[in-house]
């Protein structure tokens, strides 16, 4: 089958084998698939990772298993964890202390003709939900994980730095909280679905991202840079008593205002993978819009090409199709 | 008066003129006074601050005013608030937007033969709780101020690292929680105490903080360092979804692992000032012992020697008395 890999090296291999599902695993033939900022992160060497890429997917089963029929649509938790540990028993098995993770931790992932993943980390896909939605459901859950672990009120002024692919999906989630949000985003097509959207932004001013707000005006900041820039003014834009909510990784350590954080008693809270039955349920519910977000389709045969894309500045989601 | 000043340099000055009190304010008598690490930090230049230091007192009013008479004992509030801001109608008095501090910023302290402080920062000090023990109603306010900002679990395993004076008061503040506690020390004097205590210890490895615990096993892990290096291994030993309490400021802007804290979803909370009716009850109650913790007292007159003394390694309190 075709594969992307990175071994070292981005390389499209027309000679894959097909994967061998364990016991608790399913073949699920690739519908779509699409690109995130992280999968551009591990080509730069972002986790050592080797291997078939790619976790954002919805695809069909290869074949009847347990309860579900073959040809069920299948969006899939990428976190592979292991029942057993702590976090597994206390009901995150997201933090599984053994976890392997789809397409980013020794896991082969789905940028490929086939896939395989447990039984148990599979969601159905409502017919009422197309492929071109479904495939968001893995990063709309990870903006809603805001929300799981954050508590919007629906007094807060809220201020989301960075309006990239998965900002702007927070930015959809968090506009349902009644917040005032003030989204602070600087390339036109983010801009353009903000206007759409009728979301509150703000372009910031020069090459910083310290826009026109004042200085401690917002209760809750919520990072999507992954830059020490971006902390560093959401920092600056936190009142007393704010949280600070990071969503992106961070390329080095940054360094830090700790001083801030223990003066102004701020609470820093870092999100990661979230609930993907509440991402389906906003789909199912037309809540949020993504596929204005979709910026063009490749085949797998043109995989090396869509990577290309995907790199491009300001660019948001780029699909694979088989 | 005598008064302990900071001018760019430490000095006693004996001809300082006695505080006028606004209608507000009352003029309080010194009985005792603590020398806290911010002083020392402020003499580094800590805050740009100039002027009279302190603000761990125990003092008596020098006339009636209000409700309060003469001679009336009382430990005071810090946070010298407006009443009128954000924060002080959300009832976070210590997080004023036009505050200044007792000793630390824009406000004279208390290392004087008189302070005067407005009369609602006053609290007043109970007969059973001598001038020694009330001395230390402002740092074990502080203590406090962790069990008020972040709910501990009697089933968490928690790590203190840092074990300096104030560092010793939350571990007394955090063994009532039923949680099981380790304490990181290195001094002679905090590891005497500990071990008097009853509270677990270990001392670090090498020149480091990392002690001889497993990585990523603690629930909350507080912080009393204000380094960077005792930050990095409170990161360290968290669990995934744990919590880094900053109980201290730190130098400069340390480097943080904002990757780290955000896969393992932890939450990060600074914590400042805190409350003094609870400190006073836990005095009343004689929860905490806090006379071991007094390693020398000096007068007024001797307060550069005094000063001296507190900042030598692993020295605890030292107290100024009139």
């Amino acid at each position: 089958m075709r594969a992307l890999r990175f071994d070292n090296a981005l390389h499209l291999s027309t000679a894959e084998p097909d994967p061998s599902p364990a016991a608790d695993e399913v073949l699920i033939k690739l519908r779509l698939a699409g690109i995130c900022h992280t999968d551009l992160e591990l080509t730069h060497g972002y986790m050592g990772f080797s291997g078939i890429l790619g976790h954002e997917f919805v695809g069909e089963l290869a074949h009847d298993a347990g309860p579900w029929q073959a040809g069920q649509r299948v969006v899939g938790e990428i976190n592979i964890a292991c029942g057993k540990c702590e976090f597994c028993k206390r009901g995150i098995p997201s933090q599984c202390s053994n976890r392997t993770t789809l397409g980013i931790d020794r896991y082969p992932g789905v940028f490929s003709d086939c896939l395989r993943l447990p039984i148990r980390n599979l969601y159905a896909v409502p017919d009422s939900v197309p492929d071109e939605v479904a495939v968001f459901a893995e990063p709309l859950a990870a903006a809603l994980q805001t929300t799981e672990l954050v508590h919007i009120l629906p007094t807060d002024h809220v201020v989301l730095i960075g309006a990239g692919k998965l900002g702007l999906l927070i930015a959809q989630v968090l506009r349902y909280t009644g917040c005032q949000l003030t989204v602070i985003a600087r390339q036109p097509h983010p801009i353009d679905l903000l206007k759409m959207w009728d979301i509150p932004y703000i372009e910031p001013s020069g090459t910083g991202y310290m826009p026109a707000l004042a200085p401690r005006s917002a209760d809750v900041v919520v990072d999507c840079t992954g830059s020490a820039e971006g902390f560093a003014s959401a920092l600056d834009l936190l009142k007393p008593r704010g949280t600070l909510v990071l969503k992106s990784t961070y390329v080095g350590l940054p360094q830090a205002d700790l001083t801030r954080v223990v003066i102004d008693e701020i609470k820093i809270v870092g999100s990661r993978c979230g609930p993907f039955n509440a991402a389906l349920r906003m789909m199912t519910q037309q809540q949020v819009d993504v596929l204005s977000m979709i910026d063009a389709r490749y085949s797998l045969d043109d995989a090396m090409a869509a990577f290309e894309h995907a790199s491009g500045r300001g660019v948001l989601k780029i699909l694979l199709t088989p």
